[in-house]
């Protein structure tokens, strides 16, 4: 038996006790076997129950049991606002100030203003300050993933004291793995690791073990460029700072691949030409109220094509067969545009692009339409011409290929890098629309053609 | 000044430094500089130098120091083989069986096998040892991607002499953040996190401290199944078992990092047609040598649409409107049709589809298809008739483009699940792709019921 066979057979085994537990009301063989559990498993089990049985378990779980569930939790944004609905405020409050800041806020975030003030109000304290702290912060920002749970201590002191330290505030911070170093001022002035602390003797001073070239992120920065920082530079939690250097917050390895999973997310669903990739067990009609903006925009830029088309119905009604080609160069100035798109999206959200110059891109790309345009161009010719048995019509697709496969590489280049000139998400900038611009091009280019070329056409 | 200009004016004194250091050849200076950058910092900078340079820093550096270095290069494959070619062979061994094991790996299998073979017999034997248990592992499976430098105890001890194990360990192991405890079988039995051991008193005995359940996987299970543990359970490090539990290894997060980002870039990339995204600094030949092939396919394919729209000539003679509304129809169809696909292919590879049914997708999808059908299907009538006048006209495009959405999401489903039930990637099955089969069922949908409305037609 496999490793994952037996899992997923003790997890069937769990739920059918849980169950059983809640149908019974049987308040200590539920906990019993559900504080077992590691908290996603938790978070798993209680989304797929009904209200009922939801409020069966407010009743069994402290609101400390239930932080850990809650900073789990993988509901859509809506379903956040109903579930605490379920709840006493006072628990919800509690259970509330009991979760990391960073999570706590998540939540908040999704509920209207006068809701977060109520629950602020009636929470202890500390953790309403902590949180208050993190509202501020603008969504996507380095800010509004950060934790403000770390351990900060000052230089003057022994590895013996710090650890004192770290077991102290080991039960609270959300990272102990790394320990920050800072002045009076509260400026980050260093870093240093557990492991380094571990093998270091008791009475080292920390200023000869600190690394104080420290890899830390404005708080201000996007949280793509905090994610970048951390896998370049192999961290498990990133120190945030302000415009002066002093200390805000720490970003934990956890919230990083969140943040990454999201942003690969959604480029690949903008890519796809979906406003927010649906999750599969959407209904059909909450699945079509994601899809049809796009859809509906692109019908009428579609429509546009049409249009375009139709001011060349002359040159149809006496070419009939310059139709039967529509699809091909219209479809290849598409696919062209797509991949030079994809590039283009990929280095900027990568950060590659801001080592190199945008120019270059552009020059490398003009390059690579010219090559593959010819290419493809040339090929088209020869079998247009040996379908068709007319040298003038395989001319004339061969270089509507052409020119369509150049212009549609310099759009799916140039779009983005302008969109990205302008503050503007580049991956917006999606497969669908690139496309469709492409489709107006390269129809132009083969009509206009075809058009000079009229005369020699049978 | 704000954080980020500070490093990178830091940044670019170093490098100037640097630089002037090589130029002198003066040895103490470069040390001094460099080794107090991070190794990526060391890498980057690496990577940017000419042959000549290079070797001047084989001479400056160690081996143990060139390590850490080569443990952060990201370079083409290709580039390995020449850089390593520079080395003395001895260095090169020494150089490998100081880096992690696992990164020691992914460098070697770079390699041709005579020369892996030449390495492994200078290097030392435990290093060889090491590395060549890592070799067999199949690509993409957590098997490739685990490390075998993990510290592993038995239960029967107290947290003092785990912890002084630990200290021992450290210099060598991975991560020292969790401790994995096994049976006189090796059969992994718990897991103890390194802020447990430290707020425990020393006296305690590990067993009880130590978590049972321990979340592991199997070796030969997909590298992206162990991403979706460590994020879902929020793990800093996975143990990778065999079949009987026996514990091989251990995935730490900064390696699942960057098979997440390894992953999300060949789906995107996939998605628009592209093999492999090319990195942006490629040549412009280079660059069109990776998008050829597709486009050459989508030639041929294209070349195949154009076939069957050349079978209704005669229509087209008789009603040359209907050229008109072709790119609408086919591009509405591949538009829906991808982002079916981009539904089904994250679906599948973020896991969520195991959990539901795959009859339940399809049916969901059906139903979203009938209604993105209707909708853009109603609305392209009214435009058609508005627009042209022409009532038959309007209700042919209509129904042609509700169909087309119908089924086009219905391919946009069923390919990938085909593709993932015969074991291919489903990404392969990229947005172009499907593109072009849904241009040609939608073709023959509008021409079918375009000969059937023949006589209504002006």
């Amino acid at each position: 038996m496999t490793d994952q066979k037996q899992e997923k057979t003790l997890h069937q085994t769990n739920i059918k006790l849980l169950l059983d537990a809640l149908k019974e009301e049987n308040m200590q063989k539920f906990r019993d076997e559900f504080l077992e559990l590691h908290p996603y498993d938790q978070a798993s089990f209680f989304q797929d129950l009904d209200e009922e049985s939801r409020t069966l378990i407010y009743h069994y779980l402290s609101p400390e049991e239930m932080a850990g569930l809650f900073e789990n939790l993988e509901i859509e944004e809506e379903e956040y606002q109903e579930v605490l609905a379920e709840m006493n405020p006072a628990y919800a409050a509690d259970m509330l100030s009991n979760m990391y800041a960073d999570d706590a806020v998540d939540v908040l975030n999704e509920l209207d203003k006068d809701q977060v003030a109520s629950y602020l109000t009636i929470m202890d304290d500390k953790a309403a300050d902590e949180i208050k702290e993190l509202l501020h912060y603008e969504e996507y920002t380095a800010g509004s993933i950060m934790t403000t749970e770390f351990i900060a201590i000052s230089a003057n002191q022994t590895v013996r004291s710090a650890m004192h330290i770290l077991r102290n505030e080991a039960p609270r911070a959300e990272t102990i793995y790394y320990v920050y170093v800072i002045d009076e001022q509260k400026t980050l002035v260093g870093v240093i690791s557990l492991r380094d602390l571990i093998i270091s003797s008791d009475d080292t001073m920390l200023s000869e073990i600190m690394q104080d070239r420290v890899v830390s992120i404005s708080v201000a920065e996007d949280q793509e460029e905090a994610a970048r920082k951390m896998r370049d530079y192999n961290l498990l939690a990133l120190p945030v700072v302000d415009f002066q250097g002093h200390l805000l917050g720490i970003i934990t390895v956890d919230d990083i691949i969140d943040v990454m999973e999201e942003e690969a997310s959604d480029d690949y669903s903008k890519l796809a030409g979906i406003s927010d990739l649906d999750s599969i067990d959407r209904s059909p009609l909450s699945a079509a109220k994601k899809r049809l903006p796009w859809l509906i925009i692109l019908l009428f830029l579609g429509t546009f094509t049409a249009s375009l088309i139709g001011r060349f119905e002359d040159t149809l009604d006496k070419v009939a067969i310059l139709a039967v080609f529509i699809p091909l160069i219209a479809g290849m100035a598409g696919n062209t545009g797509t991949q030079a798109l994809a590039v283009a999206v990929r280095g900027i959200a990568t950060g590659d692009l801001e080592k190199e110059s945008k120019l270059k891109l552009v020059l490398r790309e003009a390059g690579t339409g010219i090559i593959t345009g010819s290419t493809c161009g040339i090929l088209s010719a020869l079998v247009v011409y040996i379908w068709q048995g007319d040298i003038y019509l395989g001319i004339l697709v061969g270089m509507s290929i052409l020119s369509s496969l150049f212009v549609a590489t310099m759009a799916g280049t140039l779009v983005p890098l302008l969109m990205h000139r302008l503050k503007i998400d580049p991956a917006v900038a999606s497969g669908p629309f690139i496309t469709t611009i492409n489709d107006i091009i390269s129809i132009l280019i083969y009509f206009g053609m075809a058009t000079l070329f009229m005369s020699y056409l049978s």
